[in-house]
């Protein structure tokens, strides 16, 4: 079966590595949404040697920091799901008191209607957004 | 606002270390649902020092390991979202094509109904699936 992380980036490449890319999906309702992708076709975490699951996560956490820095987010949700694609992709997520699902997660049944004024604001500032996250992991794991 | 985690274990006690604990979520549709929670009440993955951080996933990547050894599930899942309760815990779950909600995350709407046979037949193994994850997790971080 084709794995879609295999044959394609998955979103709005941010950041491409040796080992991994940075990635912006395009959800609607959650504009603040990147996914960490492992590049090797692994399907767990404990898949990796140590040394590659300490450079993932820590990708994972230098997204978390600039969205926490940049936006101020209420929450950042962490999740490595796969079930639908076992190939190995972190979700980071920013998410806001007034979105449409908060405290659900962003996978729930939506709570209220998108605030279409917010998600606008916060697609406007998705360009300087990617550049900071960018910016903030092309070190990990740059001497390995 | 009092917090539940500081308050309480926040699940059955399989293990506590110093600096932080694993409790088995009684969660009914998914019995092999396990939580690794950091003592300290920070909210962010990113609030933790660095080696805090390390040990904190070398945890959550021993549960992981222990439910793929022991039950050889269809996918592993992991979280930290945080929103209701923003106290740092990771989800670690065993995830069954047969289950609820497969491929869907936990969170969402169940797909089917629960296979009562198979959650029973699940159930009668979590006294022994709850001695491996203490003995695997029990060395985490022990020398520090």
């Amino acid at each position: 079966m084709a794995c879609p992380l295999c044959e394609a980036d998955g979103g709005v490449l941010v950041h491409r590595a040796t080992r991994w890319r940075v990635i912006r999906a395009e959800e609607a309702s959650f504009p603040a949404f990147y996914r960490v992708v492992w590049h090797d076709h692994v399907a767990e975490l404990s898949d990796l040697s140590d040394a590659d699951r300490a450079e993932c996560l820590a990708v994972v956490v230098e997204v978390e920091r600039v969205l926490r820095v940049q936006l101020g987010p209420t929450k950042v949700n962490l999740a490595a799901l796969g079930n639908v694609v076992p190939h190995l992709h972190w979700h980071v997520i920013a998410r806001f008191a007034s979105d449409s699902h908060f405290p659900d997660p962003v996978w729930a049944a939506p709570r209220r209607a998108v605030d279409v004024a917010a998600l606008a604001a916060l697609r406007a500032r998705l360009p300087s957004l990617d550049q900071a996250v960018a910016a903030a992991v092309s070190a990990v794991g740059a001497t390995r």
